[in-house]
């Protein structure tokens, strides 16, 4: 089992709101509430120690509400390396109705500072040795450069990790020019961070190529229910999920990244690597929550699973 | 200055959100989200505290989100006498519009069981020997039955405690029976309470006169910006605000039973203790929060009380 860093800059506490209807104005009474830590990198935390790997957990965390994240930290057993900032860690409020409709109210986060961006620099110089990968995963929180985070993924090249990349927008921009060893955008998000279409499988063996070029070896692109593509040098596949039931999508994309690594890292071999992770994702989506709590379920899911070479359409 | 306990039955976690409009079914954007420690005698004992009382607080706290409160404890040096309680406490949510539309989602709290309400009175039994009053605030919550918060109140006085209660609709039929120190109703509750209107100030004499009978010293009625009436053994007294811009109700109503409670214990003579508990509730409606900040706003908010018997008109 892998040694492996995921890396949430932008943390965020999950409050999931369940009520009858939501009235605008009036006081409403809600059936039930519940918090949790989230955060891409940590979301991707859990699904690798489902797979059994040991996980380090770092990050800015607000200092004022690290409770829920602790908790967490201590249950699934992580090293934790997240550097506290002052203020609280962002609230995400998710109101669902009975109707099924669903309200979001995302909080910005903490700003972080230049200290505790140097203060997370020096504690990676100490920590990723340990380590064979580093997951670097969402959005970047306010006073953080994209050219800082820039820096930050050549840092961990540098140190010597195999650097997962899953963000978007200017972060995944600035990201793409540190040439990380692996990225997982769905098609806008590479379409966006490389200016050019990627809507057909031409156009996106196209930009792998481009990117391949560039040193960046795993170019996989999610396209929900669709299913994934995933090049790298020699290896160009397609995974179509088995249609599943949907409960809820949260977790999905982190599911299959932690997937992709945990083949990557067992040295699995393409189409077994593949597949594994579109079931873990595809596991997700038929789940409130997401993670491996049932392997036969999992086996069954995998079974479902089509893989085949991209040149087959 | 006395030693004071508050019990918060059922606390909260206030969630307040700003944004510039609500859209249900959107992701919204807030622009603040800002997380308080609340609950009305967890309010009572801050503004204690900055009367200069020694104040411990108790109740049942969820065990899963206890860090704002824990801060605040420690912050505000209040002795910690909550009982723990698995699961969370409960969170409500304000979320205000830049127009002034608020839309209120109150959660249920954790349901409390028979061993954390036995755990209260024990530890009840301990620490209220030190205090010379209690304050019993707020909601019962999830588990707890208006039949043992009648006992809870019958304890704290044969602890040799006065007990002063704020709170409504069955926990307040049932407090009443306990014949506490002091109750601070406001005229709705007395009336649900007491099953008689209780409008005009001959009716609230005439409760308050068949209560002081049961055994209940002081009934303060609160009527917001109309003011307060107070009624005690020999004490019919009016106090009306001065006219503020109103920032926000929250913790008004604590204040005022805070200001009582300072001037009771304190001995001061009616008159003053009135005028300034009205004076803190007035500031407290000035501000975002409550509490005393500033003295030299609060002499000139006492300045602009009127103080009156009941029996002038």
């Amino acid at each position: 089992m892998a040694r492996i860093l995921t890396l949430t800059l932008n943390p965020a506490l999950d409050l999931t709101v369940r009520l009858a209807r939501l009235e605008p104005g009036e006081v409403n009474r809600s059936e039930t509430m519940l918090t949790h830590a989230a955060g891409k990198g940590v979301n991707v935390a859990q699904v690798l120690a489902d797979l059994g790997h040991h996980v380090t957990v770092g990050g800015f965390l607000g200092e004022d509400n690290p409770q829920a994240f602790e908790a967490l930290i201590a249950r699934r057993g992580f090293a934790d390396a997240f550097i506290r900032v002052p203020g609280e860690t962002r609230s995400n409020i998710k109101i669902a109705e009975h109707g099924g409709r669903v309200t979001d109210i995302n909080a910005p986060g903490p700003q972080v500072t230049e200290q505790a961006q140097q203060a997370l620099l020096n504690q990676l110089t100490l920590i990723a040795p340990g380590h064979d990968a580093v997951v670097v995963a969402g959005s970047l929180p306010r006073g953080v450069s994209p050219l800082w985070f820039q820096g930050l993924l050549v840092q961990l090249k540098d140190l010597g990790l195999k650097v997962a990349l899953d963000t978007s927008g200017e972060a995944l921009r600035a990201g793409l020019k540190a040439r990380p060893w692996l990225i997982k955008p769905n098609t806008e998000e590479l379409a966006e961070a490389l200016d050019c279409p990627t809507d057909s499988v031409d156009q996106q063996a196209q930009a792998a190529e481009r990117l391949h070029a560039e040193g960046i070896e795993h170019v996989v692109i999610s396209h929900g229910a669709d299913g994934v593509n995933w090049f790298s040098p020699g290896t160009a596949l397609h995974a179509t999920p088995p249609q599943v039931s949907v409960a809820s999508t949260v977790g999905a994309g982190d599911s299959l990244l932690a997937g992709m690594l945990h083949g990557l890292l067992s040295f699995d071999v393409p189409e077994t690597t593949l597949r594994r992770a579109t079931a873990i994702a595809a596991m997700a989506v038929t789940q409130i929550g997401f993670g491996i709590s049932d392997d036969a379920q999992l086996a069954r899911l995998e079974s479902g699973v089509h893989v085949r070479p991209l040149t087959e359409q």
